[in-house]
């Protein structure tokens, strides 16, 4: 895996889409505070495993002006933003966070260099991410003169749906790692294993791995949970003839994976072979419809009705969804969307089927939509013991 | 150790103590939005390890009218908020994050269930927590009528420092699990292990002993690195000779734990043993300060002086802290600091020696302020081999 990123990317696409997109709506400014559009206008990805620290101010702020960007960061991110940061018409600065010299007043500070860069007389409209941005960095827009303040909280994200090379090879990066984690969590499930003990095997595996500390996460259930869809591992204790799903999401450069894989401490039932076997074909079939023209929708519907033909209950959550900056966005493979599927979108796709506090099978992958189909991107072994 | 909450409490205290403040300074109703805030006048903590959830519409909110709470959350957090969220004079309200059945819309839902929280016609004082609550959520209170809006970001700090019986009881438990981490890391400490390998160690334990997923933060870092002070573990080796600062902060409902040591892979050097015994000198004497009035800035001057006077370069950071519901507070143990300590405040003491790129010693402990001293709330093994 080459965790480096190749140097003459960074980025630009993303903010080249947007400056076209609000220039040609005569917006000359904007205030970008959601995370995920930070990390998509920029590459800039802060560590998030603790929540916020103490000493920052409010979120990552990115200010556009006239096709210039600046992103805002506390002073201990900047010192780890490293290459991520330091890009073309992307100015980075920052604000003190800690310091032993006075008391910690990142807020106030974060405020102050928004102040600073944002300048005075305000004039013309101006974008801004209402939903996230801080009530009183608003204020403090409103008080150097914004007279009109346009949200556009969502307008990037149709752009966000089709990844550039870039954001494929990060996404391809995260994927090795997930299938690395798999493979470790396939061999910890075992008789009087618990589901920490799994989850930490594929932890571990997935940080070593990086050489560094990756947020995971999802699920990781045994089959005789009263809710075994989903939910973070607990003690329970995997005994014989036990089925776990273990559903892995880790994040890497800002960005998300997914993938799951469900495993056996025993030799499986024949029901639940039956049930395996049924959730591979569901997926394959799902897998086979995805190409440009596709409507998700359509293969919601077809990956369903596999489930239902083959005599068992259909499940409650989606067939799939996209991913990217968040873990779980559109093109969503569920019954109402009428998106269609274009080139460079990534899908996963993930049927399952549950016997409530008795057994469970889900089995996912992602895929890249290709001109005329789609690649498989994950390698978790899937296959029954 | 006991997870389950005490039925009796459940913040109320901290609720009195803020309502009281409010009625006195003529505000009827506040938007709270800081999590901090929101878990310290609730108990109700959210999950954090991967980040704001794709479902999510903002941050939890609480909303106070006259002596009665309102929490608003997620619905998924909502059925896992269990008794911490079920509380007298507190009701919990939530909306609709995932649905298969039409767009995720969480932001615009969330800002729905405001409106209809907070009804019409808000006349007198508003009090908000303006750095933290999202713009939009801002303007709709603007919308409803509210003509004054008075920024309480800072205003229940100063109760915050003072522990009640529940959030002891919540940090003794939190500081259990950072001994269970510490005893792991010390025997993980071995020659050709790495950093990655000591931190797995440690996490792995404290799930296992929590039975449950427990976010792990601070510092991993052997002594040849540059920066040895802290950073997240990386994949370097630890060798004969090396020492390894070893920073563990676990987060329990909601609340923050804290402490430090320093291990050896072999034998010390006798430059090791001498640092390792100033810095086991200058924790205990910051300790021996510690009782109901003694100056925070004080205790970092005596501290600091022992370091000075015994040889070595002293350490840049803060000699101690408080915590809770941040990893850091007041009353801070720094230079500046004219705060008394106070019965029931709990402090971190965490005197270090460095030498960039050579080795690096740092112990911590935790001290609760009693009525004439100090209690040590942590237990973890500081000796060396």
């Amino acid at each position: 895996m080459n965790l480096m990123r190749e140097k003459n990317m960074q980025h630009t696409t993303q903010r080249a889409q947007t400056h076209e997109l609000l220039k040609s709506r005569g917006i000359e400014r904007a205030l970008f505070a959601n995370i995920a559009t930070v990390k998509w206008l920029t590459g800039f990805a802060p560590p998030i495993q603790t929540g916020p620290s103490p000493f920052l101010g409010g979120p990552p702020l990115v200010w556009y002006e006239n096709g210039h960007w600046t992103l805002m960061v506390l002073d201990w991110q900047e010192a780890n933003a490293g290459e991520f940061a330091r890009q073309e018409n992307c100015a980075l600065v920052s604000y003190t966070g800690y310091t032993i010299d006075q008391p910690l007043t990142g807020q106030v500070k974060l405020r102050g260099l928004f102040r600073s860069v944002v300048k005075n007389n305000l004039s013309g409209k101006i974008g801004i991410e209402a939903r996230d941005a801080p009530a009183d960095i608003a204020l403090t827009l409103h008080e150097l003169g914004a007279a009109e303040l346009i949200p556009v909280d969502t307008w990037l994200e149709s752009f966000r749906r089709i990844k550039t090379p870039e954001e494929i090879q990060k996404l391809r990066d995260n994927f090795f790692l997930t299938d690395i984690g798999h493979a470790a969590a396939r061999q910890a499930v075992q008789v009087g294993a618990t589901e920490i003990d799994v989850w930490n095997a594929a932890h571990y595996a997935i940080e070593k791995a990086a050489g560094q500390r990756v947020p995971l996460g999802n699920d990781c259930v045994v089959g005789y949970r009263k809710d075994n869809v989903g939910g973070a591992p607990l003690k329970y204790e995997i005994r014989a003839g036990d089925s776990v799903i273990v559903d892995l999401s880790t994040i890497l450069r800002g960005y998300w994976s997914d993938s799951c894989a469900t495993y056996y401490a025993t030799e499986p039932t024949a029901k639940q072979r039956a049930m395996h076997n049924t959730a591979q074909r569901a997926l394959d079939m799902g897998i086979s419809l995805v190409k440009p023209g596709a409507v998700a929708r359509e293969i919601d519907f077809q990956v369903r009705e596999l489930m239902r033909k083959e005599g068992y209950p259909v499940y409650w959550h989606h067939t799939g969804h996209s991913l990217g900056v968040t873990s779980h966005e559109d093109p969503r493979i569920v019954p109402y969307n009428d998106m269609k599927l274009e080139e460079n979108m990534v899908i996963m796709l993930e049927p399952g089927i549950y016997f409530s506090g008795e057994t469970g099978v889900r089995l996912e992958d992602a895929v890249l939509v290709t001109r005329d189909g789609a690649e498989i991107l994950t390698r978790h072994d899937k296959s029954m013991p």
